[in-house]
């Protein structure tokens, strides 16, 4: 059967202030049009896997999952007792799953991700999930890329397998500038969204072969599930496995991942600049959020909450955040450096702003 | 005896988003290191005439004034049932000193200015004092101007009287940037701070015979003054008053007013980059209240709220302001566009930020 894996275990820093340690990326809305990134992301799989729907989260993020998915069953909320990256949240998601469905074929999907055109991501998921179930293979869907971005990973594209699917030749680390506008001309490159299928079993197969300690302690884990002691031994082991993500424990490392392009409309709203993709500007060029009074001030990204106001004059290509009791300014083309002042919140001891 | 008259009933929205109809800016703190402009304005005339402190204010502002001055007496605080500019204002001021005390001398200081030498102030103010009652005079201490202002009227100074005593020949309007620069130049010009000394008796005098309808309702309500129906005729005549200032109604037409020059770092605090002239910037040139983390950031005014952060990086000589449920943002050379956008927000329906 199909299974949708959600993962929505991140913090992210990235769209600070509006994202916070207690109330990360996946549970904003950010002008998306729906109540939050990860309830828009079950909707959208609602329609290939609504019955078989998973989140995988921290522990601590479980209740705001429940609150933003109030009709999903508590029982597929797999919380990870800590935080060990996407090889042990996705084995453990696997584990889950199998045991509920041997024949569980599965698409972990990121749960911060805005998709512009619905119709057409259904369309490639159903063919990644059938790709999946037919070759037994794990096939990952990249995106088509836009522009030579050097903030993500990318997926080489090899020979054909049939229709739009084709073998992937390597995985490759976020390029430098140079090698980003070489991959994009070469057209033999895609995004690595974060999206892939496969069987359950396979999943945990492989990583029982590349990642021996991680697999170890998943089957102890898959050993002790239905009895009283299954939330024991997560809560012992779990936290032991080693935090390595799928791409570098379990993608780079094996031979025949196969991928399909996605164009549609794919936006990971990974900085605060990121709005203006899917978000029109007004006639000026500021793109705004909540309520924005603006005079002679063109090109800004600007974001308020619900009964609050910003009111700017004379400014351009700015980005302004206000959010809760912290404000963000910075040029729209400096939105990388909200890390940087994220690091001086830490260390001058205002951690609780973050 | 010498009464100090506080005029604390302006609105103000230059100072916006910190300065509301609900909290001007006479109850704030901005910065000066006082609980507030109006707490500092009493505690600097208490060393003159602590035991004869009045405050005119606007009705609806009345609990603030018992709030920022929990120990003066509620007797003191005069409340205008509408407000009728400073010709009345003082005017009723002046009625109550009188039913008190035949032989008042008062001294007309506004709640919302700054003042850096303590020192100095105390002596000019109680030459001021001496001289309108030696020489039952009104007498205004000018403010010996340190730049081109065009935003403040001036006293066009005349004849020495005695000491550092002068007579005025003319009060003048807000000039054009040129004709500052005139009045810099020739040394002649002080800026008119609004501050001014005279016997209660006299003031009335001239209300009477410069503005007879104020002259007339004043009268009947000092008539009232200690029976039952005092409040009633304040009520019912205080709000027919003409609305004009002080300045216009008395002082522009009559002869023989007298001033002192004042260099005791006044500053009126009528705009946001005002805080940069007696506020100390960083290192980085950024002048800050509250919590502020800066990177790469220089030159910028930046304020916030307790428990709240303002948090910019890669911008300069903006100034940034968060107040409650509002931000402001714009150049420290446009600060008065705060005009323009408090404009904007009553024609946009959103005077409830105001």
């Amino acid at each position: 059967m199909r299974h949708g894996v959600i993962l929505a275990g991140g913090g992210g820093t990235r769209l600070w202030p509006a994202s916070r340690r207690t109330n990360p990326k996946q549970f904003l809305s950010l002008g998306t049009g729906q109540s939050s990134l990860l309830a828009a992301t079950a909707a959208r799989l609602a329609p290939i896997c609504s019955e078989q729907l998973w989140v995988v989260t921290a522990a601590d993020q479980a209740p705001l999952v429940q609150e933003a998915l109030p009709t999903l069953p508590s029982g597929r909320i797999i919380a990870e007792p800590a935080a060990r990256n996407t090889a042990a949240a996705l084995g453990l998601a696997a584990v889950h799953l199998l045991h509920q469905d041997p024949k569980a074929v599965m698409a972990a999907i990121p749960s911060d991700q805005h998709i512009g055109n619905q119709e057409e991501f259904l369309r490639v998921i159903d063919l990644a999930f059938s790709a999946a179930e037919i070759h037994e293979a794990i096939v990952t869907v990249g995106i088509v890329p836009t522009r030579p971005e050097t903030g993500y990973g990318y997926l080489k594209v090899g020979d054909g397998v049939s229709g739009e699917l084709r073998h992937i030749d390597a995985f490759v680390e976020k390029p430098d500038e140079a090698t980003a506008e070489m991959y994009i001309a070469s057209g033999d490159y895609l995004w690595n969204g974060g999206m892939f299928f496969t069987t359950a079993a396979r999943l945990l197969q492989e990583i029982r072969e590349h990642m021996p300690e991680t697999g170890k302690g998943l089957d102890a884990i898959a050993a002790a599930l239905g009895t009283e002691r299954a939330q024991a031994v997560c809560d012992s082991l779990y936290p032991t496995l080693p935090k390595i993500s799928i791409d570098y424990g379990v993608m780079e490392r094996i031979s025949g991942v196969m991928t399909i392009g996605g164009d549609f409309g794919w936006n990971d709203v990974g900085s605060w600049p990121a709005l203006a993709d899917y978000k029109e500007a007004d006639e000026n060029g500021n793109v705004t959020l909540g309520t924005v009074v603006a005079h002679e001030a063109t090109g800004n990204i600007v974001v308020s909450d619900e009964g609050t106001i910003v009111a700017l004059a004379g400014v351009s290509d700015l980005v302004v955040v206000r959010s809760g009791d912290a404000v963000l300014i910075l040029p729209r083309n400096r939105s990388q450096d909200v890390k940087t002042l994220v690091d001086a919140l830490r260390a001058g001891n205002l951690e609780d702003f973050l």
